[in-house]
């Protein structure tokens, strides 16, 4: 019997969902919901899925789990609704802005013990996932230092930034799940310096678009991100991790493995530039862990709680620049 | 209105058209021909088309074009009805071993007017195709000499051996299709040394396993190229093209973007060891070039001369192993 | 004229300084000085050079320079009676590890005028020269953030660390220098975090041996360095810039340029494992500045100073860690 | 007791190989001949050394052994009258253009059983000699397919062409050494093409300035050389070794280790641009292989005999190119 979704949002992200679930052996995208009927319609069509709603979906005895790609501020929401209905859940980072909504929410999940993954991609990435993987079969150590290079190649648009929850919570975030992800322990410290460099209005919206920040573990470890709103040769995504027996680093994509020779030099082509080219490969294996992790009854991973323990250190940084001092994300939005 | 497509032969290759058929927009899959009911069931199945008999096809007014998948051995009489019957045709490398053979196909596809494009599925790589816009925006310059590299992991079965055409015209055909591709000359020279270095078996059967083979054009310009059935590091695939500007050089690709450091030193993953994997990239841009061409109505490329040309290459450095000379390849099947 | 230098300490880093010397046309080495007898007249010897006692040196009429290659507990005492002799000094880093001590060297350098380079190899070696070149040259823009990578392959003799100053007045001093000379801008604010994790002795002897540091000016330029007494790799020395109009890096020194590819994958060699044979061409090309600038008569760079702003950059990272709070190097030494 | 060298010929090579000699612990550079007396002077005067008549340092007793460095018409004639006056001798390939009189040459060394070291610089980078450690270090198995590119940044001065023998007794011939040192085994067969691309001028002074060479040896194993007498990028120096077990290969230097990256791509710096500069550490290890194997009184390698191979595998090319067919090296100068 596969596996029957519905995809709660036609955008951008809603499509690539969509795109994957429809192209997985043993699932099929049986509706698509969406404010905007238009995209629901297109997106419902180009699958042989029928449009719904919210509600229709809720009630619809044929889904068997929904992915939630709809605006940041309608996740919370959703994902307790949908819990309540007892339906298994896959929902784009971020939960919410709201580390004590996040909590409220998660208490919902945990109650109706509904299976919930959130979209931290970057883990399925194939390349990511090859330096875990050594990482995890001993070939480095025990890890020591973990340096994370994440830069946009050029800002949202403007009008996006101030519903972003800024940049920790909204590019960082990634960084701080890969953080996590690769520490292998829980991170005790964070500070962080953030600038304005790339153009002062992301200032005068309240924003920062450069930033750099370091985070330590109890036992000692240490990571590094390098952000920036700003990189002209392409979408730059690499992580370097230092293990008490080697290093292991995963490197950028670029647009073609070609090189031309002249006498100005050796030149490559700039990076993949843009993070949905960058991440096809991921965001399909997100999806199919997402499958399996259903089909099979295993835990979801990343969680809820991973999705919360990621926001948690934004808030840290957010602060830690307010504040000019290391934080620990541990005490975030528990009146410290 | 979409093109309807059937594909002739379910097997391995088959499949790989088919599912990239699917994938298409404005194109769909309406039928599958396999002699093994099995097979063609399997792929009907997984993309909502029919099963049907090859007669089945040519009469189906449903079929907009057919793709060729079936062994060797059939593709010239496949081509030639469905060129009587007027529908456009893809057909997979080579169109036959016998340059008479071909010459008498391609007469009918002449005569028949009919659109033909064969399967080099290497010119849609999208770093070859990179390497080849390098050149054609001139950013090398004038070609003067192209290196192929072209290295199978392995031997295949033995038992294909005898009926695959030996090395040049199983192996090396793609190689000499790229030669040609990106001399934008023809050749008049192929000398070519081969030996059995892999397995003893090769040798019984007649064939050889290990070849270098050298080619220049009338203007003095010059190829090489190097062949091996063997390649423990994985599926080798280069082109470096020298002009009077520069150079333009392609890339392997490797399983992962990572490298493990350590005392034995920097390592990154073998290459991608099979040729669907490494070409999935081509086999979709490949398709995707003849459902446009055939949508627009423009020349297919590569045609049916571009397949005899290859052939007559693989023809000529046959012969030159045999006689130890270079060969004229423009010679070949013509009682030189 | 010939410029006449002498050595003082005839050790490891003198034995460079001195061959460097004897090897640069226009230079040549007449004395050399060392508390150990037999290494003085090793080195004198393989020069044609005499063997001198520092009291020699300073009154020796032949001799138009030093470089003073000793201790660091001697380093601000030769630098004030050279400096007071009139002598010109090339000083191997550190000045002093008290900050206290080297100001009051420095003024002494001062009144009596000497021109005095500090020895930070590393501006001169010809892949940072290179990245420093094309900062200079406008090519990645207006820098705005600056990785620095600098890991060594094992730690020093245990019995040395406590006479080493720690950690980042040793090791890092190098790694603050070359912040502060890609930044081009001051640091106001140094955090640093810190871990025994290569060897437990080194805490024991109230070191670290790992660590990770975060500074920033006043425009809000950040940078970064990433330390370790430990890389099994070899000596892994690495710098990246990134600039408003894109991102310069200078890569890593192999032992040999080669690759090995077999079904374990495709292997470089380690790095070149000691500093020595990494900077052989910086020292070359720091004596080659030293003696550049004291034939034509320019400023001295690095200078003092720049000895003095490295030295208070690892006390501010020294109390960074010691008080976890971000620190401003300028306050350093001052009683703040 | 240091080694007491003379060199012969104060030109650009002969200064190279003096540094190296002075450089070299355990060998010093006593005598300087040229026909250029102010070249002599400058050259003895750097080192210390006196400037001699070659019969002067034919009998002096204080000559150890002499590196002869002259125009190559003069060689033989040095070498024969070097070896009859008992002195072991390091001469610059080649021996002479004509194999005939390189063989005459190579009896007078037999005869006098003289210890004769040919200049074939490449074996002793350190670059291609790591490649060549790991070949007999049995890391890639049985040695199947060498490939040596190797391309000049441009044509040497055009004068210099109708005394230089040709492409292939010029240039070629440290590829044909390289070929033979990499295989293992004799070359039974040549085949060459070249083309005259640079520069119309060379073909009217019957030389060629791009061609392509396939040899194989009697099991079969295949070398191809790809030549040219431009390469915009720089000093294009490359080699590749497969074999059974895998592959080796060796790597351009670069101008530095640099590389930025920009809306245009990643780039690095050109290549190393003069085989000086490229092969510096290979002609000081050559004269430190030299200097081992006199006082060692070990056999002196690349020998006479490989000099004189190496010609023929020219000679062998040259013919191929004018009959337009492959030649048995071995059958040269024999009146095959």
């Amino acid at each position: 019997m596969p596996l029957s979704l519905a995809v709660l949002g036609a955008g951008r992200i809603g499509k690539v969902h969509a795109d994957a679930i429809a192209a997985t052996p043993g699932a099929r995208l049986v509706a698509v919901a969406d404010a905007f009927e238009a995209s629901a319609n297109a997106l419902a069509e180009a699958h042989g899925a029928r449009v719904s709603t919210i509600d229709e979906i809720l009630a619809a005895s044929d889904v068997d789990a929904v992915a939630i790609c709809t605006p940041t501020d309608t996740h919370a929401d959703l994902i307790e609704r949908f819990a309540r209905a007892g339906k298994p859940i896959f929902c784009e980072k971020p939960i919410d802005l709201s580390l004590e909504r996040v909590r409220q929410c998660l208490s919902v999940v945990d109650e109706t013990a509904t299976p919930l993954m959130i979209g931290f991609n970057r883990r399925f990435d194939p390349h990511f996932a090859a330096l875990k993987r050594a990482i995890d079969e001993g070939r480095v150590g025990s890890v020591e230092q973990v340096v994370l290079t994440s830069r946009d190649p050029g800002l949202p648009h403007l009008d996006y930034l101030p519903r972003s929850g800024g940049l920790f919570r909204d590019m960082t975030i990634h960084d701080f799940d890969m953080a996590r992800f690769l520490l292998g322990e829980e991170i005790e410290s964070v500070v962080a310096t953030a600038s304005v460099m790339v153009d002062p209005k992301v200032g005068e919206l309240g924003d920062v678009d450069t930033a750099t920040i370091l985070m330590r573990t109890p036992s000692g470890r240490q990571a590094v991100i390098i952000n920036s709103r700003r990189a002209t040769y392409g979408y730059d995504q690499r992580i370097e991790v230092h293990g008490s027996g080697g290093m292991v680093s995963a490197e950028n994509q670029h647009e073609a493995s070609v090189t031309i020779a002249t006498g100005d030099g050796y030149t490559r082509p700039p990076l993949q530039n843009f993070f949905m080219t960058r991440y096809a490969a991921a965001y399909r294996a997100e999806i199919g862990a997402f499958l399996k992790a259903l089909s099979e009854g295993i835990a979801m991973s990343p969680s809820g709680d991973d999705g919360l323990a990621a926001l948690a250190l934004a808030e840290a940084a957010t602060r830690s620049v307010a504040e000019k001092r290391p934080i620990d994300p541990r005490s975030m939005g528990k009146g410290a």
